[in-house]
């Protein structure tokens, strides 16, 4: 059965504190109408710091899409190695055990894909799938490891990698001036996460099953247009609303499985944001200190995308508090409005192999 | 066993031909130097015309990237619905029965991805996987077979729905200027295709095994540069020497199945360019005339990108020329450089459901 080994996660060097972020909306936003608005939804936010792969005073500055992208690319390439390679440790593989790699990324465009630079520098086989994802935003974390939980399936021996790379802080427009940027603005942050899916052996989260949702007529509210100055966020003021609906989602995902998502274990929600949290736990039936890894996720580092869940279940694997056979959900949610769900048991011992599996099987009918 | 059932295209009303082509080239470029050189190179290309979605006039005017993407977005709700309606037509299917859609463009970027519009405008269940892939370029619909396949071996029960909408046109740059440019100026065209594939059932290319291949120290060699004015293609003059080392890699991906790449009964190849196409049937050892449908989308159609090997299946599918049984390889080739190939008999009666089969099975047994 394949499983999500235990996350390597790195966050830039560069740090901007709550405080930080407060003065800055300030100075930059004196006049804007709803300034004291926006200062108190940073405030709510409770992120304490954001790391990000530039000084504050360069991040603030536009360069332009052409090299701000190139500014992905550059920083790509210097902080993706070490995070795979832990990653790789982790799983106790080695970059000739990968057969498929997913990249997950809405924060930098390339073509071809970051993958391919992968293969060609860090080892990887040249036979190595390539699944780069850039348009399924925070909900990509989760749909990476769905699909690498599938390619397992399709294939019983086989071992996905996944990387969600996102340089939340490329993507700051400093003429978009709503509500709903300002508080991105404050709310965003820099990340690179790395997790392998074993498809036999490894220990960690044992995926059971997933499932995908679309919050219907919602398209718009997540969404970027495409500029030439690049990709600008645009976020409506409904979308923390939608844990009502997703909810019930979660919940029937859960219950195809014979689980139920009111009285599970642990818990991996990406933190888009703290209402998101809030009221998801409400919705559920579930005590929020349920959801304190995603919470410590967004105090410390903001919202970093597609790699939240990666982050929350690092955290979790670090507080080494979950006993073996404990059930557990990890939901991403993203544009569409899109959640994607995964279900698992925790094990801490490697799966057997489908070989170990019969050989113990004729063992015991022999006997 | 997974069916890729006969895909259904489209391409836009505008066309323009050859001779178009080359007046236009002579007229914007008079003092280019190379110009007697890009001339010949693009009456080499044997495109005869290309369908391009607005009028030869609009298409050559820029009006920045935000405005051509919102072209792409409009013209994609426009064309796509069509379609996919006829695709799942072939297949015997409604919306309804789909699990996954993998929705693969490099030439217009969302976030949300297309598939989210789809999933509120089309009928798709709001359970439907979403993979949208924008990065692999021209191979990318070779991938989304290959990945179609895979969630099928994961899903045996599941059909894919794939969509490949390709809007080269929008991805002019009058600005760029290389032999490369002017090339491809000539030689790109617009289309969308789409296709099912079906776990159970269906009748049409029975899907055996699929690989990936990436040739190693190419990656800048078919590109994009992401600048304010959108995509830059980027093409390196040494891209068709690739298929001397890919015509190995095909051989290698059909002998894991037992099967000679130099030895099958159809071909379904991208054709890029009419050099792709005749290298590689030299260095595979195979007629050239085996490639004929991959060359009357090229010249009818021009290279569309990730549509070119749905195109020339669905030219196979209405020839009827193939007997049940046949083997063949479909292979897409693009940015990386990647290849994505995959295996298939031909098979005019659906394959039996798990159920009949069983039931087949013990109905032998029992007599």
């Amino acid at each position: 059965m394949p499983t999500l080994c235990r996350p390597a996660v790195a966050v830039p060097e560069h740090i901007i504190s709550l405080k930080e972020t407060l003065d800055l909306a300030r100075a930059l936003h004196t006049r804007h109408e709803q300034l004291p608005l926006v200062l108190r939804l940073i405030k709510n936010t409770q992120v304490a710091q954001r790391h990000i792969v530039q000084p504050i005073d360069i991040t603030l500055r536009h360069p332009g899409f052409e090299a701000r992208n190139l500014v992905y690319v550059r920083e790509a390439r210097a902080r993706v190695p070490a995070v795979v390679e832990q990653a790789l440790i982790h799983a106790e593989l080695t970059a000739d055990r990968i057969d498929a790699i997913i990249y997950v990324s809405c924060t930098g465009f390339t073509m071809p894909s970051p993958i391919a630079w992968m293969i060609n520098a860090l080892g990887f086989r040249s036979d190595t799938r390539q699944l780069p994802i850039a348009q399924l935003g925070c909900a990509a974390g989760g749909a990476a490891i769905n699909r690498a939980h599938d390619f397992c399936l399709a294939y019983p021996g086989a071992n996905v990698l996944i990387v969600a790379c996102e340089f939340c802080s490329l993507c700051y427009q400093p003429t978009d001036l709503s509500v709903g940027n300002l508080l991105s603005n404050g709310l965003f942050g820099d990340a690179v996460a790395a997790a392998v899916v074993r498809g036999q052996g490894g220990s960690g989260l044992r995926l059971i099953g997933n499932g995908s949702r679309l919050v219907l007529g919602t398209e718009d509210w997540i969404s970027y247009a495409v500029k030439a100055t690049g990709f600008h966020f645009c976020l409506d003021r409904r979308v923390p609303g939608t844990m009502e609906q997703l909810a019930p989602e979660l919940r029937a995902v859960a219950g195809e499985f014979g689980w139920d998502a009111a009285d599970l274990d642990f818990y991996i929600i990406h933190a888009g944001g703290p209402r998101i949290l809030d009221d998801l736990s409400h919705f559920l039936g579930v005590d929020p200190a349920m959801f304190r890894y995603s919470r410590a996720t967004l105090t410390e580092y903001g919202n970093i995308a597609s790699a939240v869940v990666l982050d929350a279940l690092r955290r979790l694997f670090e507080a080494g508090a979950v006993h073996d056979g404990a059930q557990g959900i990890v939901a991403g949610f993203g544009p569409g409005i899109t959640a994607e769900i995964a279900l698992g048991t925790w094990a801490t011992h490697p799966a057997p192999s489908i070989t170990d599996a019969l050989n113990l099987a004729m063992k015991e009918a022999m006997t």
